[in-house]
């Protein structure tokens, strides 16, 4: 506010605005984690287990905490259309009773935003994610059960596990351990997808089926048209609804087609027992 | 990590890397501030102040925690060669014995890089901010003086004070309360500056002076040089120095001149009682 | 390719790649038009006419050489979908036969990528020209009415405008000089539109009329997953077709109705007679 | 102009803002070169060559013209500090006598700005171009001797070439074909570079020396402190300046420091015969 001779500094600022009437997905990964790659994820959950104690290949708690986490967001932020998280991306180690965070052990994580124009291209980064998740469960539930059942050092579970598709994974867990991938928990082979609860819709009901399909340009366009008081009436609409984590397929039209809102923006009806 | 047909969606992903060779600020403000301009910051502050008791206009507790927060920033990364905290900024409700945060009453901040090509607009840009923290403090310590101590409304407190240069300021302070502004403690006056103490060098003495009023890329194109081992022991060495707070004028040329490490990023000798 | 100590420099060369899946206009103005005032284009336009005798407020030939270009253009570059030329921009002093182009007087123009990730928002950036197209010809025919036919200065013209509204302006050139604007060529009023011809579809006939207004996403997803040689073939096919210009409303449902491959990017039907 | 509801469309543009105090290179190259390998320009130019009948490797009035065009560059905009054309990237057919441009084969050009924010990051750039002239141009000598002269084929003779270092070409060129590479024209083993010409001055000379090889940020900071008037002058006096092209070394410092008004803004003395 001081208009000092200094203040042409501000001129060095460099804009950066989201373009406009896209999908914004904000994607969360701790922090110095620039490659996607197996052995990079493993350093950190292994040193945070050391660190805390965490359950491998998944913690419960860990987990129970992120979602809890993404609920309180998603209810802070009305504007926010879902949620979804990997668990391999689970990283934080919360302050379970008997493990209170000790500084500077502390997790941090990165943040970058990334634009979608279309429907198709979001649901596409959706499916990547879920995909990568069923992907690396298998691996890591594979790669600890030969570690913590089969006995075998890191190095040679990682060792055993170069070149195995999935089936030899399935094989691999059934066979020697008598473990069923199938029987797994939901939460681990599919991540947990956070939204807002409405009544679930009927798909594929003639002209309405295919509007539930539209892309998001349809719904925004309408949207742009609202009037301010409208947008707020909507917002505390959305914000009356109950958020919830479930851990199902988001690959098949099924789970969009039942829950129109996701992707129109427009709230759907409230559950008569809610 | 998964090759599946979905992976296209990474190439949506924009880059965004900082030029090279720049002084990288990284300005921190509260989530939200869009503008400098007082009123913003009042809502605030009066918001927190409300929720937590903090003392107007200036809270020493919070200021000192942001201290004790910056300090341990400049330690964990010891790449970082200054930092600055203007006392306006200080906004982050700590957990004093007394006043516990309460979620969700928590503090959030949004953060952005601006790059300085040449010393002279970083000096320019930490000029900028330290003017403004003395033109910002003086008016909220005129404004909860009027408020405070002469009985006015906040309204009426901002009315006093519209249109007056800084000279009216002091003599509302002097003449209605007995303040005399420049009696006010160092820190509200001059914000906090943060950064690796090494032994003071006697500036202005020969072809010394000059290289220590060097630019940037002087210091920076010879670190260039330096091989990966010979930066790690730099690095190692920057470690080592303690971080000190300190409440004093960076616009004139002595601070810089008498700290050279600060902008040449070269360590300086360890006092002899460190 | 020469591996010299010196290659690092490239690192500093930023990325800035345009958002895929988005509708990219090609935005190409004259070098130096920073506003859309008309004052500034005026200038322009004075200094052009000065130097090449352009008739006002339109000269025929620089239109025709416009659109001459733009329609190569669109010969050399199947992928364009669409061009569109504003009369009050074109600003290309032509090598006329009497008035060859005189170097230094050369037209320069700056160009700007713009994306629109929806259909609506394109087809609204193409209206908001068209309108604007308008309502500058509108001022200009008016105000060169003024200045050749009423014999007033520019300075006298340009204040007599001030504050007009378009009913105004048709009330002086009909009242004053006897212009219908109405009846002025429709070039002028609505600007030139460039786009490949094929036989014109119905309109509004049952679901296939509502999967020609479909957004672009649709089409560039099905085009997605062409293999590279069936991109080929249609681009082969968009070559076969005539370029045409044509001066019609684009602001209306209409003209994109009955001409679905313009967004779909699906080339039509051949006319018969081409 | 026109306030249309369609003017939200605005809002889409994306400021694409340069960083201030940094040295700006325009980088230009021929349009879809996006390696900067051999075969790449090799296809090129034997286009371009095949059209208009280029001497290869090197022809010398498709260099000269582009000279002239950068020439003129130079004159047109006297912001410009230097210019430097690499002659492998001289690819512009010009209309000679005999060989007139027949569109479409037009050439097109693709250009970058890059940013510098030091001196020293400048000058390598432009060291790394010069090195990468001499690189490629002994590769084309030999290359093109190996095809004119010895007769093989293009394919064969890049097959000859393939693991060879500048000794090995140097032998090629001198033993089978008795060309002495370091006798053939400055203009193709070092390029050209396009600059004001002012009296040349004394390097090394005490004090005024290391001013010299001051770094830009030095000059551009006085520069600012110039009034527009003062501005104006300086560039005035830029225009009296006759723009010259030399085919010399801009690697060592001799260059520089010979000609300080480069770096630093500042006109020297106009030579006493111009």
């Amino acid at each position: 506010m001081a208009n000092s001779k200094y203040e042409y500094v501000k001129s060095f600022e460099q804009s950066d605005v989201l373009l406009p009437d896209t999908w914004i997905v904000v994607r969360i990964d701790g922090r110095g984690f620039h490659n996607d790659g197996d052995a990079m994820l493993f350093v950190i959950r292994l040193l945070l287990s050391d660190k805390y104690g965490f359950e491998k290949p998944n913690d419960r708690r860990a987990l129970d905490l992120m979602n809890a986490a993404a609920v309180d967001v998603m209810k802070e932020l009305p504007d926010l259309n879902i949620a979804y998280g990997v668990s391999d991306e689970y990283r934080w180690p919360t302050y379970f009773p008997s493990t209170p965070l000790e500084p500077p052990h502390l997790p941090t994580f990165d943040g970058r935003a990334v634009l979608y124009p279309t429907t198709k291209t979001l649901r596409d980064y959706m499916s990547w994610r879920q995909v990568d998740c069923h992907i690396n469960n298998l691996y890591n539930t594979t790669f600890w059960a030969l570690v913590q059942k089969g006995g075998m050092s890191n190095a040679d579970a990682e060792k055993e596990l170069q070149g195995t598709v999935s089936s030899d994974k399935n094989e691999i867990l059934f066979k020697r351990f008598g473990i069923n991938y199938n029987n797994e928990p939901e939460m681990y082979k599919k991540g947990s997808v956070v939204y807002r609860q409405y009544q679930l819709e009927e798909p594929n009901t003639g002209a309405g089926a295919s509007e539930e399909q539209q892309p998001s340009s349809a719904a925004g366009d309408k949207e742009k048209e609202l009037s301010r008081s409208q947008q707020d009436k909507l917002r505390k609409l959305r914000q009356k609804a109950k958020v919830v984590v479930e851990h199902v397929d988001i690959i098949k039209d099924d789970f969009w087609a039942r829950r129109p809102w996701i992707l129109s923006n427009r709230p759907g009806k409230l559950p008569v027992d809610s």
